[in-house]
């Protein structure tokens, strides 16, 4: 007997996630049938309501509920400072330190061009033209500090050396390596510290 | 900045799946903010689908799409022999096998006094009262080898002693310890052929 329908199509649904193979859908399958009928609903419907909600930032291209995120529509932050990061998750990561009182810019990636992401590919001639304007004084570059992040990290500081602007980076508290998102607040915190001006 | 709310709800509702923590439920909404809307509402109408259209067979208790499995509705199989499983995986995976012609009996679970689960929470009163009549020849005791599947066999072995039919486990083909589900359909195979007679 092959499974039931209603079965294997949500097996084959579930393995949108990432490192989800048939193996470990089955098992989540197997699993929801022990559900009750609300908590799926209520996944289903948040699925649903995720996507339709979910958005990026129209100024600094952070995920967000609304067109303009929280921290871009918050006056009340520094606006001297733009912390410029991959994606999202650093945004969130970076905020929950508490320690960085300025503003986001998301580039949405990072240059390879062994994966073949050009630095027009990433969102950054936006933040040239539209977020850098005469109250910016420093750029923080808070990049992973893998090949990838320092090829972006030194693509970036050639361009902003002509804007006489401070461009500095997250200093090397961070093991190469590593990412962001894996690390405990008080080391990025150290490393906001410890930043270094590089141009 | 908070995370976005859609994204903590998704989170959170992900967080029903076994296994899957705060942690793992982030990686997989930001992966599903990069997924197409099509794949979005498929995963949530499959899971909307499945809980509505699953439910367990009225005769063997196999999961299943409708209310008499395919198995039991197959009325070409053998009658005389019942393979008794812990639950319905067991049932598909045995399958696999494509060796075993016979009916099965879904007991739901295995009696474990420590959990709390006695014989009485299982399905086993259907099997001696409506399952078992003049044509069947053979239960065929195909439980995981661990103590609760030695006590629930040892129990059905006892009940079903006073009905003169042949009571057969799985040989000890497979290992101690170990669950049906992962051993490879060989082993599953050959512990079919090396079955033993218990009473």
């Amino acid at each position: 007997m092959p499974l039931p329908k209603s079965f294997t199509n949500l097996v084959n649904n579930l393995s949108i996630l990432p490192g989800v193979g048939e193996k470990t859908a089955e098992r989540y399958a197997y699993a929801l049938c022990e559900k009750d009928i609300n908590e799926i609903e209520n996944l289903s419907s948040a699925l649903l309501d995720f996507k339709k909600n979910i958005r990026n930032c129209s100024i600094c291209g952070c995920l967000s509920d609304f067109d303009e995120c929280e921290i871009c529509s918050d006056k009340g932050r520094d606006e001297s400072t733009i912390c410029v990061v991959e994606d999202s998750k650093s945004v969130f990561f970076i905020e929950k330190t508490g320690k960085y009182k300025g503003y986001y810019h998301v580039l949405g990636g990072l240059v390879s061009p062994i994966e073949g992401i050009n630095p027009e590919d990433l969102n950054i001639s936006s933040l040239l033209n539209s977020r850098i304007n005469e109250k910016t004084k420093e750029i923080i570059i808070a990049l992973n500090p893998s090949i990838e992040g320092e090829v972006t990290s030194m693509y970036l500081q050639k361009l902003l050396e002509k804007k006489n602007i401070k461009v500095s980076r997250l200093s090397y508290g961070i093991p190469m390596g590593g990412d962001i998102e894996y690390l405990d607040p008080i080391m990025i915190s150290k490393a906001l510290d410890d930043r270094k001006t590089i141009s």
